[in-house]
C-alpha cells in the first residue's frame, strides 16, 4: 500500500489521477501495491475539476494535511512555482516523505540544494516529469546510458515553441498568428513568455546537464535566445537551403568545459530532429559508447507527463520494498556535483545563417564578403535573391565553422554600414 | 567491488571490455563500485583478439571456472547459440549468480524457464542488450512505460536487414549487391539468414511482448517474411505512392488478443519510421497514457551493445548495495506471465500494397478490381504504369483495411487467372 499525497490539480495532477483510475490494473500486477492518491492539495475547493477523483480523496488548501500526515508515503508535488512549491517540498523531506516533482523551474534554480535534503535522509527526489513529459529521459541518462561519457546532447523541450515553429513552416503562418492558433488549441498559456522565450527550455536544459555531465551549470550561464525573433522570412530562405528552423537546447562537453545554449537553429531536413513536428520534444543523444540516441514523445499534456510521474512512483515502490534503500536521484551517489567550467559564449564555434538587409547597390556582396573574410568566417552557401531588388534586399550565407566572437564583431561591422537598412538576423546551424 | 565473469569475446565482448576501461572512472563515480572483468571464457585461448583485456583477466576454455569461482558476482553471457549458453546461465543461476544475457534466440525459446529459475533464488537476469542494442528499450517497457497499458509496438530489429533495404532504396542497388555490400561492412555475417529471413526481428519482437503485454507469445506463433523477396520494383513503386519498405516487427492488443508479425512493411515517407536509414535500429510504443513514443539509436555494434550490458551491470550494482534485495526480471514482479491469447494470422486486418503482373489485354484491370470487391477488399490507390505494355506489365493497387484471410483468397483467385503471368507480390502498409 502507498499512499500519494497530490499538490496541484491541474493538466498533470488530473492526467495522474485519471492514469491511476483507468491503468490500476496494471499497476498493482507490476508493482504488487495497492497505490492511490490519499489527499489533494488544491487552492480553491470550490473550483470545477475536469476530472473527477475517486470518492475517498480528501482535499484541502493547507499543505500540513500532506506533510504532517503519516499515511502519505511520497509528497507529489505539481503545482509549479517557486517559493510554495519549495517550501512544500523542503518541508515534506524533512517529515521523512519521498518527493515526486514536475518543476523544472524549481529544480534549475534549487535542485543542488533540495537533492543534498533528499540525500541526507536517503529519501527520493525523483522528477522525470520535469523533463520532456513521457519521454523517460531522466532515467535514460541516469540509468541506461551511465556506462557512457555523453559528448553532447541535443533537445527540443519545449512543445509550445515547436508547434509554433512548425506551423510557421508548414503552413506558412507568420509567428503572431501561429501563437494565436497555439493559445486557441490550448498548447501555449495565456502568458506565453517562458515557452516562447526560451526560458523553460533552459530550465529543462540545466536539469538534463547535470543528468548527463555530472555537472551543475547555472541558470544564469546559458545564453537564451527565443523564437519570437523568428520570421516567416527565415524560415523560408531556411527552407531553401534544405533546413528546418527548431529552438534547441544544447550542451557539449569540449577540454572539461561544458558549453552550453537555447537557440533557434537550423537544423538540416534530413535529421531526424528536423522532423520532429507539432508540440512533440526530442532529445539526441551522444554517448561515447552507445553513439547516437533519439527518444521522440509527447513533451506535455495530462496523462503523458502523468505517465512520467507514474513511473517514478512506481520506481520509488521498488525502492520502498527493500529496508534500508537509498535512493540515487542524481545518478553519482547523491554526491554533491561540481560546479560545471563554462565555455564562455564568444568562444562557442558552430556554422552560421546570416541574413543581411541591404540596399541594392554594387559592391555590396563585396564589403560583406570582406568583413567576413577579415573576420575569419568561411562562406559555404550564398544568395541574394535575383527576383529582388530596391532599398531592402535580403542577402544570405551560409558559413563554416565560425566562433561567437568573430560572428557577433562581424555583423557589427555589417550594421554600421551604410547600405544596411535593417540589423542582420543570425541564427546558428547544427 | 564487482567481478564479472566475461562468456564470449566477440563483437559485443570486445565492446564490453572496451567501456569499462575507457570509462572506468565514470562508471565508478555512479555506481561507487570498482567493476572489472575477472575472467572470460573463450572457446580458442590461441585466438587473436581486436582487443586486448587488462592484464589480470584471466582466460578460459572451462565455463567451471566461472560458475564455481566465488568470486565471480555476474555472469555475462555473450556467446550465443542455444544449447551451450543455456547450460551455461542455467549452472550460473543456480551457483547464486546474477545473469547478464544478450542472447534473444534463447530468450525467444527459453525465457519464461530462465526466468522463473531466477525468480525462485531472487536473482538478476538481465537482458537489456538482447534487443535493438544501444536503445534501452528492456528498460522503457519495464520500467519507464510502467504505468501504461501498451496498445502497440513497432520495431526494425535488425539493422543488417535495415540496411539492406535503405541501399536498395537510396542507392537502387538489387538485393544481391545489397546484401554483398552489408557483408564487406561487417553489417551482415558470413550466413545472414537470421537477419534477412527476419527470424532474429521475430526473437526480439518476443522478448518486447513479454515486457509491453505482460504475456508470453510463442515464437512459432509469429508469422514471419524476410527481405528476400522484396524487389528494387516494389521499393521504386512503393515509393511513387509516397512509401518505403521497411521489415517491421509488429504487435498489438485487440480485445484481449495479441497480434504478432515481422514482415516487409510499406511505411508512409512522412513517419519517423520511415526515416530509420542504415543499420539503425527503432522502437514505436503507443501506451495508452504516454502516447506514442519513439527510441532510435544503433542496434548493434561492440559498444552501442556494450553499453546496453553495462546498464544492466550498474543496475544490478544498485540493487547488490542492498541486503534482501529482489530483483524484478520481466516488470511483473517475476510471477510467471500467463500465455497469450493468440490472434490468428487471417484475421488480422491491415492496408495492403498488391502488384499484379499481368498481360495487357483489354479487361485484365476490371478482372482483378471484380475479384476484390467480392472479397470485400476496397481499393485507395491503383496504377497501371503508362509505360509499360506487352506480357509482363505490373498493376499496383493500394487497399483500405482488409482481412488477411480476404487478401489470401484474391491472391489466390487472380494468380490462377489466364492474364496472370507471374505470382502477385503483397505487402501490408503501416
Amino acid at each position: 500500500m502507498l499512499r500519494l499525497g497530490l499538490a496541484g490539480f491541474g493538466t498533470v495532477g488530473s492526467g495522474l489521477v485519471r492514469i491511476l483510475l483507468e491503468n490500476h490494473e496494471i499497476i498493482t500486477a507490476r508493482t504488487g501495491q495497492d497505490i492511490s492518491i490519499k489527499t489533494i492539495l488544491v487552492r480553491d475547493l470550490a473550483k470545477k475539476r475536469a476530472v473527477t477523483a475517486a470518492p475517498e480523496v480528501r482535499f484541502t488548501t493547507n499543505p500540513d494535511d500532506l506533510v504532517n500526515d503519516p499515511d502519505i508515503d511520497v509528497v507529489v508535488e505539481l503545482m509549479g512555482g517557486i517559493d510554495t512549491a519549495k517550501s512544500l517540498i523542503t518541508r515534506a523531506l524533512h517529515a521523512g516523505k519521498h518527493v515526486i516533482t514536475a518543476n523544472k523551474h524549481l529544480l534549475a534554480l534549487h535542485g543542488p540544494e533540495l537533492t543534498a535534503l533528499a540525500a541526507s535522509r536517503g529519501l527520493g527526489l525523483f522528477f522525470e516529469a520535469s523533463v520532456a513529459g513521457g519521454i523517460p529521459i531522466v532515467q535514460t541518462l541516469r540509468e541506461s546510458l551511465g556506462a557512457n561519457r555523453i559528448e553532447r546532447l541535443v533537445g527540443i523541450l519545449n512543445g509550445t515553441a515547436n508547434y509554433i515553429l512548425s506551423e510557421m513552416t508548414t503552413s506558412h503562418l507568420d509567428f503572431a498568428t501561429a501563437l494565436k492558433q497555439a493559445k486557441d488549441l490550448g498548447y501555449a498559456e495565456a502568458d506565453p513568455t517562458y515557452d516562447i522565450e526560451g526560458l523553460d527550455t533552459a530550465h529543462k536544459l540545466v536539469v538534463l546537464i547535470r543528468l548527463a555531465f555530472g555537472r551543475d551549470f547555472p541558470l544564469q550561464g546559458v545564453p537564451v535566445r527565443g523564437i519570437t525573433q523568428v520570421t516567416q522570412m527565415d524560415i523560408e530562405l531556411a527552407r531553401e537551403f534544405g533546413y528546418r528552423i527548431k529552438l534547441l537546447a544544447q550542451a557539449r562537453e569540449l577540454d572539461g568545459r561544458i558549453e552550453a545554449s537555447v537557440q533557434p537553429t537550423l537544423v538540416k531536413y534530413t535529421y531526424l530532429l528536423a522532423r520532429v513536428g507539432g508540440n512533440f520534444n526530442a532529445v539526441r543523444v551522444e554517448g561515447n559508447a552507445v553513439g547516437p540516441i533519439m527518444l521522440h514523445g509527447q513533451g506535455a499534456g495530462d496523462t503523458p507527463t502523468g505517465s512520467a510521474v507514474m513511473a517514478d512512483v512506481m520506481a520509488l515502490c521498488r525502492g520502498l520494498a527493500v529496508p534500508g534503500w537509498r535512493f540515487d536521484n542524481t545518478g553519482f551517489g547523491n554526491k554533491p556535483l561540481p560546479q560545471a567550467e563554462i565555455l564562455p559564449a564568444e568562444e562557442s564555434v558552430s556554422m552560421h545563417y546570416f541574413r543581411f538587409s541591404v540596399a541594392d547597390h554594387p559592391g555590396v556582396m563585396a564589403a560583406i564578403s570582406k568583413s567576413m573574410a577579415e573576420h575569419d568566417i568561411s562562406i559555404a552557401q550564398a544568395v541574394q535573391k535575383g527576383d529582388m531588388s530596391g532599398s531592402d534586399v535580403p542577402i544570405v550565407f551560409l558559413t563554416h565553422n565560425a566562433k561567437a566572437a568573430a560572428v557577433a564583431a562581424t555583423i557589427r561591422e555589417i550594421d554600421a554600414m551604410s547600405f544596411t537598412v535593417r540589423p542582420t538576423v543570425q541564427f546558428p546551424i547544427l
